[in-house]
C-alpha cells in the first residue's frame, strides 16, 4: 500500500535469522555502492542519509561471517568502498531468488491484479486524504 | 536487518500497481479482523493504532474491485468487521504464495544460512549500538 514501488511482482525480504534480513533496500544499497564506489554517494543515490546508509553496511558486514562492503580509508578523495566477493554473491543470489519467486509466483501475481478496481489511482488517493 | 523478524524464511511484499501492494502487515490484519470480527481489536492484537488499521483497511478495499473487509454499524457494541469471501480469497492466496516462495526458494535460504557470522546476535547488538 506504500507509494513508491517502482517494480511491479513480488518483492522480497529474506529473513535469515531473528534480527538479519536481507531485503529490497540492503540489496540497491550494496549494488550502489558498488557502482558509485562510495557509501555516501550510494546512500544519496538512494535518497539515504549517511549516517543511515553506513548503519546498514555496518550492520550486513557483522551479520555474516566477513564483510560484504569493504572501505579504504586516507587520501583526500576520503577513501571509497567496495563490495567483497562475498558481497557481490550475496547481493547477487537476492537478484536470482528475487527472478525465481517472480517467476513461479507468476499466475497468482496474475490472479490478483485480475482483481484490482480499473481506477485504483483515483480510489487509493481519495482513500488515504 | 530489522529487529522483530518473528517468522525466518522469505517475506513477500506483492506489488500489483503502483501503489497497491499487499504484504505480510496488510495479509495479519486481514486475519486478525476475521479473527477478532473488529478493526479495533485487530489493530490492538497487531499493536497498531485504531486510525492505522482502519486506513490499512480503507485503501485495500479501494483498491480492489469490491470490499475486502465489511463493517456493520450500530448497537451498543459499535459494530463489527468481517472479511468478505473477496477478504478471505485475498488473504489466503498471500499464503499460498508466500508457502510457494518458501518452498522454492529453501536451497538458496539454506546457502545464505550458512555464511552468517555464528554469534549474529552479539554482533548485531555492538553494530546497532
Amino acid at each position: 500500500m506504500k507509494a513508491g514501488n517502482k517494480t511491479l511482482g513480488p518483492r522480497l525480504r529474506v529473513v535469515l535469522d531473528t534480527n538479519v534480513a536481507i531485503g529490497p533496500g540492503q540489496v540497491d544499497l550494496l549494488e550502489a555502492i558498488a557502482e558509485t564506489g562510495s557509501i555516501s554517494k550510494a546512500g544519496r543515490s538512494m535518497n539515504m542519509s549517511y549516517r543511515r546508509a553506513w548503519l546498514l553496511v555496518q550492520r550486513m558486514n557483522a551479520h555474516f561471517h566477513s564483510p560484504l562492503v569493504e572501505t579504504a580509508k586516507g587520501g583526500n578523495s576520503g577513501g571509497g568502498a567496495r563490495l567483497t566477493a562475498l558481497g557481490e554473491d550475496i547481493a547477487a543470489c537476492y537478484r536470482q531468488m528475487e527472478a525465481r519467486a517472480a517467476e513461479v509466483l507468476e499466475p497468482e501475481m496474475e490472479r490478483l491484479r485480475g482483481l484490482l478496481a480499473s481506477d485504483t489511482e483515483d480510489k487509493a488517493d481519495s482513500a488515504a486524504s
